[in-house]
């Protein structure tokens, strides 16, 4: 196979995230849907239809039809969380590349599963952290590295939160004990603790301690909840992460030098433009009665949402795997497995009566 | 004396801040400055020349000259925070009305000496918290006030910090422990904490945790620190504050229905009108490719600066209790002291190892 071939996905089961990584394939210019599997094989059909996939996409009445099919390279796994070791674990030994659904696992020894199954089979693994991808992504990353402009990282704080109606709190998977048991953690907690590793060039933490009073829903999943974390050299972050507030997709970080202030990093305000926001070398005015400069809006263009570009970035790499033998990139792999960990301390944390908890890679 | 004649200022000290105060104290037009006093005259006597008091203005070479002068009805107290309570006190004593700088005190022992002498001679105390009279501080709260707009409040994070050269961390009074011993919690923390019980109608936190490892210099003053709050009902809130970070005055307030955000709150980017961000009920859009609306800007006009409108509501209400023989209005002394228990809170937290510490009224 040319390396050039697109590569060939497998989505497994018909969640509702499915319909918009299902677009993205479609929107990715080195990507197809191949396949779809459900429990039913009628719920895959209609999610088919519905999706508008390609005509010569084959339906299937399993997840295991969809890995058995020689037709797939890569599977896309949209599963309740408490399903995904199980499931990327049997996808990795059908030398099926994983592109996995946040967050990737319950715990850290469930992903190491995931991940050692992945690096043995030589596949590409993958978390469907769909903002790491989109091009403001990277200009924000400039400014932090910009040792004139941001200066070095002292403090950065993430929120990341949706409300969730009566309805949602009853019946969706991400509250449900028995398959997605880190709750708002999992969800939305992810994106924090993502954003704040993302902006210490994933350097774990030293210590990281929830806040207290997290709010758990009746059978004791979480609905919002929080944490510090403090690194060696007195830089700290903190997060709060939440199913019970007004959409909130921010970080705010600060420099010795500036600032960065995103507000809708998760998901833009619209598809095509983003906008960040920087301020640098602050100062106050005569008399202290005003500072400045104001920050300056930047707007980031992008070809392909965000969520394509992912499925491009993962199908570039495997079609490398697949065309040239290069081996699995690690960088993805490492950034999920260090995401997982800082997930595990503040679960931890919160068991232990938020004590700090310490990160060991 | 009629209740329209201005309120007449003695200045104690000839500190910097002291400078952007007189010229509110020329522009708020119920009040004057009167007397101006310093340990040294000709330290009095220059400072005068240099912010153009008025020819009127009587220079004194001591504070005790200014408070026992009896053309003066109220002093604005710019000293290090350590010698607050002794002039605070000394002032009431002699009947002078007290806007004092904030920090107010080392601690709540201190502050509850001034506010007991204050009440017992009838004089009003306010704090010289600026930013709570900007006018876009009134139309913030009637947005988290608007339970169709805000909802409830869930968590709100604040920032204030900016950033202190070398000479600054070496010479400046707020990092001396003789002087500022609160360091970074007093000069910006104060502006956090204020805010954040500005956001909950200035209900106290149950408990306050300082987050760990703060950052202090070499005779243990805070450089920079940070804490959680909670509140009974699973609100949540926490600050960042510090002196070695670029210049950040932020408060983002997550509601149930809405969010507010604002960069500039202690001191505006103009002093004309300032900005402020809402966002309300926002929605996924299809696919969840998009959030949507975007926050909205709120530009507030002001035709004074917030600094003389603080000067003018002080000078209001000592013109009612000298003209119409009111009593001091309490709102002030009280959420002085409710912001000093907070940072007291925060300081025996760090002391006790980041320990969560109750806050009782």
């Amino acid at each position: 196979m040319s390396d050039s071939s697109p590569v060939r996905f497998g989505i497994l089961g018909c969640a509702n995230i499915a319909r918009k990584t299902s677009r993205a394939i479609s929107l990715a210019p080195n990507a197809v849907i191949s396949a779809v599997g459900s429990r039913s094989i009628e719920k895959a059909t209609a999610f088919a239809k519905e999706n508008g996939y390609p005509s010569t996409t084959k339906i299937y009445g399993s997840y295991e039809a969809v890995l058995d099919d020689p037709e797939v390279d890569a599977v896309y796994v949209p599963l309740p969380t408490s399903l995904h070791v199980k499931w990327a674990v049997l996808a990795a030994q059908k030398k099926k590349h994983v592109l996995l659904e946040k967050p990737v696992a319950l715990n850290v020894k469930e992903l190491d599963v995931i991940l050692e199954e992945c690096e043995s089979n030589g596949v590409q693994f993958m978390d469907a952290t769909m903002w790491m991808h989109h091009p403001r992504t990277a200009k924000m990353k400039e400014f932090l590295s910009d040792s004139q402009r941001f200066g070095h990282l002292k403090s950065v704080h993430s929120t990341v939160a949706y409300f969730g109606d009566t309805e949602f709190l009853k019946n969706n998977i991400r509250v449900k004990a028995d398959l997605d048991a880190l709750g708002a953690l999992g969800d939305v907690g992810w994106y924090c603790i993502r954003a704040i590793l993302w902006t210490t060039d994933y350097e774990l933490p030293k210590t990281v301690t929830a806040l207290r009073d997290p709010e758990l829903n009746e059978v004791g999943v979480i609905l919002s909840c929080g944490a510090s974390l403090s690194w060696k050299d007195g830089r700290i972050a903190t997060f709060y992460c939440s199913l019970l507030t007004n959409i909130a997709m921010d970080i705010v970080a600060s420099g010795s030098k500036g600032n960065l202030r995103v507000h809708d990093f998760v998901i833009p305000f619209q598809e095509n433009v983003a906008p960040f926001y920087t301020v640098e070398n602050s100062r106050f005015g005569e008399l202290a009665t005003v500072i400045h400069p104001a920050p300056t809006e930047q707007q980031v263009g992008t070809d392909l949402p965000q969520e394509a570009l992912m499925v491009k970035k993962f199908s570039n790499l495997v079609g490398s795997i697949k065309g040239k033998d290069y081996k699995p990139d690690k960088k993805w792999p490492t950034i999920s497995r260090k995401t997982q960990l800082v997930v595990d301390a503040v679960k931890a944390s919160i068991e232990k009566g938020f004590k700090p908890v310490e990160v060991i890679y």
